[in-house]
């Protein structure tokens, strides 16, 4: 859920020096409707990684818009008057009111995050602790709350690189707490369940925006940006509480925040057919040998495939089965839902098809064409993708606690790529039918599936079921990471047993 | 959250043949439109203590709907293939289609609740596992499924007769299971969990109906309305997934189920003027040596009435803080929102008033206003009041974690009383300005009123926080039966610490 986070996302002070009036201008106007509305309070939860500038987006945030329309509360150590009411009453006290913003520095989730990362609550509490959260923020929202959950991320190296600068400027030291040290050496941890708390609790009506917090000049764009999006989106909404006013920020900031992450990748990468033929002969017989394990036969074992048109996923699929005695597997080829299909709740038609212990499936498409084709052609309404994310992440998770391993790709070329082996296909005779009229209309859209990818990954590359992206411009370089990171995914599980 | 369906509820065999008829063929219309319209899945749960008519009510259901377009799934022992798959698999491939009903009698209810009866799992794992099951149940009604989740219950006395009275009978000795025989000793975990269950799990969007099952005819005739109730309103509805087809049934069945939880209490009970005495000062004394142990500090205590008007609810609470130092408790008067109330979430102006650690506070009137007069007066929709059930039990739970005493009253009395009230105000030159128009115009909905208490009680006297229905018709004896509840309700909590 972090992996666009941790890029290196930066503005140039140029482009932030532009944007920055226009942004101001347009959150004070935003504020001022707020207030004449009076229609919902607005609720901001402030979240994340020491040192990613959690302090700072507050305080920019304050200088920006009408100090008088937003309270900031730092939720830190209780008071007596607070420690002798139940916890949420410090909470309920500081509501905001219709019209006007409340910034929660330090909140439940920081409380239940830093009372695990410190072994002070065990992990199921953690998860009641999560549920109790949803359990207010649902009825929060019910009555018309509009909240923002945002989580400021930093890499690990990032994190350490900022203690180390830090620490040798003596004018900021102030600044290192003994948390930050700790956290230092418990980021893993509190990644970890920072990442639980993220998956379980971003729901339609309230979901995370995790922001990168490294650059300065990025964060606070974006925070502002998302910000103003969502109560836009919400001011212009003609009914009460709904969730729809987040359907916005999910697509917004496209232009600042969401597309590097595929840019990010290096598809030059290659590997020669040397090194490929000796890799694929390896990498086969390290498969074919794991999936024999006796200790996979409790598990089932699940690998899916995502990828832009003409990627190469039936090839690496084929790389896959090539090596393996068809009863070791099953393919399931997935397209539009039948009648049938669209008779029962969406997933059916997946739950349907899922390994048994022993068992071996491997998808081509899946149920991410929910939040990625369904949506980007409008095939579902934006409640029904938004929320998917969500019944994904339960559905996979009760796949990963049932012992199944579950191995997501999504295989990425560049545009240019694309149109290299589309025409390929059409020259092709015997690769005429891979292509169709349908292959180039996506094609027009490139923009909107690269940004359904980005949420995609955002929103359900989790800890117990990564996504591993695959730089597919060179094909064999694309097979050799698929068998690869597959084989390295069973090694670890066998391991683990 | 079991009051209700404890009161002996019976329905005589002309009542019964005379409904029949009309109820079967409403049903078989319902199903039929429900297939013609094709547009949602219907599943029913059944649950609810062995030997209540859990499945003789899904065989009469089977004979007077159409069989062909119901499916009853057993979830019993799991098959070795369903073992080996993900706990939720056996659930989704019985998934009923859109336009057809199943019934899953055994669920993950039955599961999550037998295993945490038979030690099998702890507490919190049974909370995590409810969770769950709300996560799922979330997703099945926003993709359109309409739930019903019927518990049939038997008080323990019926629970224990009943298997006596099979025990002699050869004929029907099959019917004990060796699960019976036990859940009548471990009756209690099995209601204490059970309850748990409810609170957390019914929701508006699908909520749970507790059906008495000691009389055959009464459990058939409820289950089948209710479900007729519900079908029809979820048909009648023009959107897809929606909150609303639940509104109906909680409605619905006032003449057959609703009004006989207050019309059961023997409003006849009285006392005399020297017993009361004797005992308002016994219990005065009581009541102020409690308050003043040192136990209670670490404690708040909150005590909250509610009543027909002209109840005595101002004279009950006189008696308390008749006997008691003006610092050791506060008196908060509810009344209508203040504009100020009414800008933020609507549990937050009692949050305010939350007892503190050591406090004592009578609410006059309370936030079941909520669930009473907002309700029948339409001061909220209801979804408002639908979800307020949840929200309640959720505020109080909370505050019982946090240690404080709750205490709810109900001070009940006839609509004869009521009149003979209100006039002795009109004509009592002191008491006049007690009465108001709106007074009588509440009179007027008295019906209204009764049935909003029994959903009250139904939905929210919890183990944590029950309900003490108070027969009020003689004010002596209601004055008593509060205090000594009361102060029982402290001792206990003294003695537990």
């Amino acid at each position: 859920m972090f992996e666009s986070a941790e890029i290196g996302h930066s503005i140039d002070k140029a482009t932030y020096d532009a944007e920055v009036p226009f942004l101001r201008e347009a959150l004070l106007d935003a504020q001022n409707r707020l207030r004449e509305q009076a229609r919902f309070p607005v609720l901001i939860l402030i979240n994340g990684i020491e040192g990613a500038g959690k302090g700072e987006t507050i305080k920019l945030l304050n200088e920006w818009m009408d100090p008088r329309l937003i309270r900031v509360d730092s939720f830190d150590v209780p008071s007596d008057e607070e420690l002798s009411h139940p916890p949420a009453w410090r909470y309920w006290r500081r509501m905001p009111a219709k019209g006007q913003t409340g910034i929660f520095f330090g909140n439940w989730y920081s409380k239940m995050l830093e009372d695990r990362v410190h072994g002070r609550i065990r992990k199921v509490d953690l998860e009641l602790a999560i549920s109790r959260a949803q359990r207010l923020e649902r009825m929060l929202c019910d009555e018309g709350v509009l909240i923002f959950k945002f989580w400021f991320h930093l890499s690990k190296e990032r994190m350490l690189q900022r203690l180390a600068s830090l620490k040798d400027d003596p004018l900021h030291s102030w600044r290192i707490s003994p948390l930050d040290w700790q956290q230092s050496k418990t980021y893993d941890r509190f990644v970890r369940y920072g990442e639980l708390i993220l998956r379980r609790s971003s729901r339609n009506f309230a979901p995370w925006y995790v922001i990168e917090g490294a650059d300065e000049r990025y964060r606070s764009l974006i925070a502002g940006r998302l910000l103003l999006d969502g109560l836009n989106a919400a001011l212009a909404a003609q009914s009460g509480p709904t969730v729809a006013p987040h359907t916005a920020p999910v697509e917004a900031d496209m232009s600042l925040n969401r597309i590097s992450l595929l840019g990010s990748l290096d598809l030059s990468q290659k590997l020669d057919k040397e090194a490929y033929k000796q890799q694929l002969a390896d990498e086969q017989a390290r498969l074919s040998q794991l999936l024999r394990d006796r200790r996979l036969r409790k598990r089932g074992v699940l690998a899916l495939f995502e990828g832009h048109d003409a990627a190469g996923k039936g090839s690496a699929i084929r790389r896959i089965t090539g090596a393996l005695d068809p009863r070791l597997y099953r393919t399931v080829q997935v397209a539009a839902p039948s009648e049938d299909e669209r008779a029962k709740p969406w997933l059916w038609r997946f739950w349907r098809d899922v390994p048994a212990r022993g068992q071996f499936t491997i998808f081509d498409r899946s149920w991410y064409g929910r939040v990625l084709v369904e949506r980007v052609e409008g095939f579902c309404t934006p409640d029904e993708w938004l929320r998917a994310y969500n019944e994904i992440n339960d559905f996979e998770e009760q796949l990963v606690d049932a012992g199944v391993v579950v191995v997501k790709f999504w295989l990425s070329i560049d545009k240019e790529t694309q149109l290299e082996r589309f025409r390929e296909r059409e020259n092709t005779p015997h690769k005429r039918f891979k292509i169709t009229e349908e292959d180039w209309r996506n094609r027009e859209k490139w923009d909107d599936y690269s940004n359904a990818v980005t949420d995609m990954v955002d929103r359900t590359s989790t800890e117990i079921a990564p996504w591993t992206l695959v730089e597919a411009n060179d094909k064999r370089f694309a097979r050799i990471k698929v068998l690869r990171t597959l084989n390295d995914a069973l090694e670890a599980a066998v391991a683990k047993d």
